[in-house]
């Protein structure tokens, strides 16, 4: 299984000759880029390569380049659609600049967090996004590797590291007052749980719009970030005395979850419960009903994270926060095309 | 953003000196295992690391090892929440034997598979699993370098590499004698598309089944693995003349799509169209109605084909078939607790 570096190796120079280019090109078509090769000069490539048997040397360009040219990704679950989408959008965005991906799962667990981050850093990615279960996760073995870190779906600035992340706070309004545009009163809030146990920066968002229209705070239901932990607390929900007329569900992952105990309690969204989700990933199209839901634009975050890591001139910005956007479809009560 | 290897490097056997501990443990602590480290040992370690400026050197390490500890992954769409699960079963099963997972995503494209094919291969990871897009893809490049790889969820015998799957054919089989078994007459297809335009091998499960109940074989529609796929054939499965009575759907994905579609034209299932899918994924339980599925054992799966590519002993099996196993939920039109 291992990959030994013989005597009297083929070196990257012998395939060039043999393939009359330079080693430049070599370059392009052992690596996949960073720059295109005609078909024609790649296929001549490839056919030295078969011929010589050469073999590029991995660690021993990482040692001469001083850069392994991976980075090093902490999600607490690639399963959950946002996360799905978001880690998506960061391997494009790393690829475009001729790096790869590790990706790591958390599972929301604190110790396996750090085990991840300490093997991310002993393999000396060139950078590490990580997206904690914590809100000011333990960055010391971070940030005494040198190594550049972001902390991403992070809000709140960081003291150590740049944060990427939307304006959470402001997203949750916008979302419960589109609910109280529609004149329903009792709006009730399933939010997701932190580790840290500090609360998420949605609730202060959903209390601030129910107070500025002087509406009381209806219930909170407090669940994981899972479409499980969204079904409990969508029965919770449905079985409520004095039971809510609206719902802002913190994540697309646990509305899927709400919207499937609602189904089965026999109650109609919108019409006996309306409801606004965040993140409006891929998934929230495609729920019964589709999800009216503030949109995080992933693409745009994993192409900010990446760029801190990478570009020396982006690395200025300390707290990027991204708006989210009202993406309206039938949970809510409209009724778009 | 590079890592120098600069000068008088502090080295790992300084770092056991100062903490009092051989140079085994500093390893076991630097990379998160194998080995559990206690507690107070651990802080004693990583204080030495501090104080001393200690930065592994991941390339020599890789040097001296001849091997990268890594595995690379190709699949087709994280996104899809079949392959969501499977990649975080693999990075489960690398991670348990001390490697690290370099994710791709070929997004149904076969040149960007080949490109990264070609790029996790220069970067020397130990295991290549590949989802290919095609059905004999192509490999030279693979087996010139002699980095062991596998291709997943890959049904049919390879000539050059180990596989691993599901039967397929069996599978659909199971389903659609289930739809049967329900007194369903009509009963269509929800199929996939590959590049290689091959038939997907669900297709001759169901006409086996179809045949073997002197049924007539019921409408086609091809659709990607997807959501959006799913709901494009679901609408035409809702408009069909001579509207089928069931279907049996290739995925999670398209399923999700389908039964939106099919509520959107207000029919119900499984009153007015039954459904059963493929994969039996997570997200499989949290739609409306919850899907009826074939489960695909993701995690067997991911352990071997890591397996296959790490342990000598279970190198011998070269196709790997599993079984799929019947999930019954509501929409077939059974009715469990």
């Amino acid at each position: 299984m291992t990959v030994k570096t013989g005597p009297a190796r083929v070196t990257r120079k012998d395939v060039a000759r043999y393939a009359g280019v330079s080693t430049a090109v070599v370059s392009y078509v052992i690596n996949a880029g960073p720059k295109k090769v005609a078909p024609a000069t790649e296929a001549k490539v490839l056919d030295a390569i078969q011929v010589l048997g050469y073999r590029p040397n991995a660690a021993a360009r990482a040692l001469k380049l001083g850069s392994t040219e991976m980075l090093g990704l902490v999600i607490p679950d690639n399963t959950n659609p946002f996360f799905a989408e978001l880690s998506h959008a960061i391997e494009d965005a790393a690829n475009d600049r001729g790096y790869a991906l590790l990706l790591t799962n958390s599972n929301g667990s604190t110790a396996k967090e750090r085990k991840h981050v300490r093997n991310l850093l002993s393999r000396q990615v060139d950078g590490l996004l990580l997206t904690s279960v914590e809100d000011e996760p333990y960055l010391d073995d971070v940030v005494t590797t040198g190594i550049p870190a972001v902390l991403l779906n992070h809000y709140r600035p960081s003291k150590l590291l740049p944060t990427v992340g939307v304006d959470l706070t402001a997203g949750a309004r916008a979302a419960v007052e589109h609910l109280i545009w529609h004149n329903y009163e009792n709006i009730a809030l399933v939010e997701g749980m932190n580790t840290a146990n500090t609360p998420d920066e949605r609730e202060a968002g959903w209390a601030q719009a129910l107070a500025a229209a002087r509406l009381r705070e209806g219930q909170i239901f407090t669940a994981p970030f899972s479409m499980e932990g969204g079904y409990r607390a969508g029965r919770r929900l449905a079985d409520a005395r004095d039971r809510p007329r609206a719902v802002f569900v913190s994540s697309d992952a646990q509305a899927v979850g709400v919207l499937r105990a609602l189904h089965e309690a026999g109650l109609q969204v919108p019409q006996d419960i309306a409801l606004v989700s965040f993140d409006a990933s891929f998934q929230s199209a495609f729920t019964w009903p589709a999800l009216t839901a503030m949109h995080q634009p992933t693409g745009q975050m994993a192409e900010a994270a990446v760029s801190a890591l990478l570009d020396r001139e982006s690395a200025k910005a300390r707290n990027m926060v991204f708006p989210t956007d009202l993406v309206i479809r039938r949970s809510c009560g409209c009724r778009p095309e």
